[in-house]
Formats: C-alpha cells, structure tokens, sequence
C-alpha cells in the first residue's frame, strides 16, 4: 500500500473512531435510572480501539455500502464486546482495564452484572435500527456470535482448572471467544451494505482468519510489548498461568528441564513476576516466538487471500486495517 | 366460567406445561461446553409455573392462532425469565429459589454469571425460530422487554438504600421488572398468532395489568401465603426490609407510634423473625391486607376488560389464567 493512502485511511479511522465514541456516549445520556446508565456509559469511555464497529463500517464499504447505513450495527458489535469484557472482568477478578478501574471495582458486583446486561439489551436495540431488510440473517448471526462468545468464555475458565488443555483445545476456545465475533462483524456489515453471497462469505471468513491472527498476535505482545502502555504488566499471562498459544506451544516442544518448569508453571497456577524471564528464555530456545510469529503471518494470510475476491478498491482499507492490528505494538 | 370448562383448561395448562419442561430439558442435552450447558440446565428444573410461556400459547390462542406456530417463542420468555432470575439471584445474595440451591450456590460466581448471560442468547435464539414475518416489530418488542427488565432490577436495587421510596416509585419498578414481560408475552402471542392491530393491543394491556396484579399479589403472599411451600419464609419481605406495596402502603397512612416502627425497619433495613407478626398487627390494624387485595382486584379488572375487546371464545384461558394467578395460595 502507498504511504499517502496508508496515511488518508489511518486519518479515516480516527475521525470515524471519535464519531463512534461520541454515539456511544450519546446512547445514555440523561437515562434513568442512572444508577444503571452511568456505569454503563463509564465504561465505553475506556477509549478502546473500537476495532469491531471499524470492521462493520469497513466490510460494508468493500462492498459498495455506506457508513451510514450500518452506524447502529457499529455500535452493536461494540455494545456486545463490551457486555462480554464487563462480565469477564469480574469472572477474572480483574482490577483494571486499560487503566481504569473495572466496573465491579469502580461501583459494585451488582452494578457490573446488571450494566453488563444492559449493554448487550441496548445492542440488540442498536443493531434494529440498521435493519430493513435481512433482518431475521442478521439477527441470527449476531446471536449465534453471542452465543459463541459465552461457549468461549466457558471454555476459557474450563483451562484454568484443566492441567491437559492442547493447542486444538486453544484454537476451539478462541474461534469462539474472539474470532465468532470478529467473523461476525465482518459478515454483518457486509450484508447490511449489500453484498452479494460469496461476497459476504469471503468477508465472513476474513473476519475470521483476522480474529485468530489478532488472539495470537495479543498472546505474543503479551511478552514482547512496549511496556506499561495501556496498564498491562509484561509476562502478565505467566504469572496468572494463563494456558495461551506460546505455553501451549512451548509444553508440545519442550523437553527435560524445560518441560519441567513449563509444567511447574501450569501446576502452579502461575510464576512469580522475577521467573517471567526464564519463561521467556524457553521461549526463545525454543523458537516459541517465531512460531506464532508465523501463525499470525499465516492467518493473516489466509484473511487477505479472502479480499482477492472483493474486486471493490473500497477493500483497501481492510487491508489497512488488518496491517494495523496484526503489526501492533501494545 | 362453568367448572367442567375450568377443569378442561387446567388440564390443558398442565399438559401445555410438561411440553414446556421437556422442551426446556432438550434445549440444552450433550451440548458442550458441559461447563456452560449443564448449570443452565440444571436452573431451568425448578418446576416454576411457567406461567410467560403460558401467556404466550394463549394470547396466540385468543386472536386464533395455534400453540404450534409461537411454541418457541414461549420457551424465549421463559429463557429470558430464568436469565433475570439468576443474576437476580447473585445480587440479592439469595440461597434458595423454590428449594434448590441458588446457581451461584449450587456452582460459583462466575459459572452463575456466564448460565444467565447463555439463557439470554438462547432466548434470542429460539424466538427467532418462531420469526416468518413481523420479524422486526417482535425482536423490538422482545428486547425493549428485556431492557425494561434491567431497569426495573436497577431501580429495584437503589430501593435498597434508598429510604424514600413513595408508592409512585415502586409503580414505576414493577411496571418494568414484572409487568414489562407480562406484558410482552401477551403482545408477542398476539402478533405470531396472527392477531390485528387491536387484539395486539388488548392483550398488551391484558399483560400488563396482570402483571401489576400479579406482583402485588406477590407481595401479599408473602405474609398471607400457606407456609413453607415452595421454601418462602413467611414475612421474608419484612425480614429483608423490601420496600412492597405493603409497607410502602402502610407509610403513608400510619400515625404515631405505627409509623415510627415502620420507619425502623426501614433505617435498620429490616427486621427479626420476631418482630413480622407486629408487622402483620400494623399491616391489619390499618386495613393494608384489604387494600392490597383491593389493588390486586382493581388491576385484575383492568386487564380483564381488555378481554373484552376479543370475540374469540379462545379467551377463556386467559381469564382461566388469569384466575389462577391472582387467587393463588402461594
């Protein structure tokens, strides 16, 4: 891509970005109850990279659609992802999230569960208002990503427990939990926007490839990024023990001493913050971290071959964005 | 209504009824993730009365449509029923609900957390297997349902350390925390079973009066009902200083040293096992037991003239129904 039009599409997203953060803090205000719309609206502020409701607006321009036709769909996707992080945050008794405090820290546990209710009632509200025709596909993929991601977040929990997870139980896990939804954005907007069948079947599966590509690309930044942006701590998955693509890749190839401390790691639930080194030297001895490199090139891959069957230029900006998430630092 | 008619009915109620149970059971046999799938299955055997379904079947059945054609979207009600139930459940700290231990008791938090947002999902789910035409309008009313729900759960929570609760308030939680979904149940039967614009529109206001009559009912019981059924502690209202029609009722017309031992249990935010029978002395002593049922019946009334409105002698369920509810013993 050339720089000039890497840099129009980059100013592209931010200006539509803000318009996303400004509909999303327009959807509550003034709502009651506020005890339940204030909560909800501070946790959109959280000023995430809105990569889902980009991935609506951007599957539906490749095929020839308007932003504005599928505005509310946008906000759906992101209304959902926030619904599923608000109750996943308190099933992970997380503090933060993206330095701010988690809804369940910030107010209550009452207070988090209900406004995380809410966030998926409103979504489904949101996602009506771009519906006049395939209204009934729509709202079927939409609940079927939903469902997913509950069945992902379900086995997620499932491997704190499980000592035996494989990497094929790995990537069953977040086909559901990451890649259904991002799959899902991308189907959605293209049928909202007027796509054809194989159109939107080939935009359906990039979301998909992106999703895996995505998942494993945040498994390795979990080790290799630029650290204390956005809150994180570095090695943050080893010390919670966290069964991501690098260990389960790492216990397939190691042996010896190496598996041993692998393997003391998922037994112990976790390491302390002074090991993350010597977990990232095995890492490294291994070839862990080439190898996801690797599998995100792959994925990567496998969604861009999909966009040689758009022949919209429109598509670009997928492309764009792909290149943008996937090369990401943090 | 003749007794050989009623007799009729209330077999059809019972044999609608175990469908419903067995159709609730399927849903969710040798799906995987067990994790998920088994606790919601597991909530959904508590023997409830199944009475939203059962609006449903019949409000189709009183504009001259069949069981058959909104058979799931009576399961989506009661899906969606048991979602609030459960989360319900985990911010009222509730052990038991109808004798089986509560699922955040029964599993843990987050098992209880990720089952209520899955019946959720499902609900949308199977409504729409039920969705040729008027699509649209039924997800709408659907999900405003389910949103009103929320609110009504919120509002219902600020009651709890809010210590001005007036009767107009309380009106405005039960409108949206039981009434919303009597009255969606009713409007969704009438729209899949083919009803015209007025029929939708009395058996919508059926619903929601009901629903009014319903809860106050509820409220009622809970000092007046048969103890130990179904595992209520008599006067469990009192105990847990819930705002109800009757102590809300009871404020505004207590003098003296009445209101003062009213105010109490307010500030104390309830009160002793002990002390529930001077309650209930109060609570007579002021006519609140006749007034409450004055309400019931009042509410009762409403929704039936609604009945009026419909020439389909299908009706006679509804008012079998409706019976049945609000002459309740538990």
């Amino acid at each position: 891509m050339k720089a000039q039009n890497s840099k129009q599409i980059n100013s592209l997203y931010e200006r539509e970005k803000r318009k996303i953060n400004t509909q999303l803090q327009n959807l509550f205000k003034n709502k009651k109850p506020q005890s339940l719309y204030s909560p909800t609206s501070y946790i959109l502020k959280n000023g995430g990279k809105r990569i889902r409701p980009m991935l609506v607006l951007f599957s539906a321009k490749a095929v020839g659609g308007s932003f504005e036709r599928v505005k509310h769909a946008a906000i759906a996707v992101e209304l959902l992802h926030s619904f599923s992080l608000v109750h996943d945050d308190i099933m992970d008794n997380a503090d933060k999230r993206r330095n701010l405090l988690t809804l369940h820290k910030k107010y209550d546990l009452s207070t988090a569960i209900l406004a995380g209710d809410s966030l998926l009632s409103i979504a489904y509200q949101e996602l009506l208002k771009d519906l006049n025709k395939n209204t009934k596909s729509s709202i079927e993929i939409f609940t079927k990503a939903l469902i997913e991601v509950c069945e992902g977040q379900s086995y997620d929990k499932d491997f704190e427990t499980n000592n035996n997870v494989s990497l094929t139980d790995y990537k069953l896990m977040i086909k559901k939990k990451t890649a259904a939804l991002t799959e899902m954005c991308c189907q959605l907007g293209a049928i909202l926007g007027g796509g054809g069948k194989e159109q939107i079947n080939s935009l359906k599966l990039f979301g998909r490839h992106l999703g895996f590509a995505f998942q494993i690309r945040d498994d390795l930044l979990d080790i290799t990024a630029e650290e204390n942006k956005f809150g994180k701590v570095l090695g943050g998955d080893l010390i919670e023990g966290k069964k991501t693509f690098l260990l389960l890749k790492a216990l397939e190839l190691a042996k010896a001493n190496d598996k041993k401390f692998l393997l003391k790691l998922i037994k112990d639930k976790g390491t302390s913050t002074k090991n993350v080194i010597k977990y990232k030297d095995i890492y490294l001895r291994l070839g862990i971290l080439d190898l996801a490199e690797k599998e995100v090139e792959n994925n990567t891959n496998r969604a861009l071959k999909q966009l040689n069957y758009l022949n919209n230029r429109e598509k670009e900006k997928l492309i764009w964005l792909a290149d943008h998430l996937l090369n990401r630092k943090n």
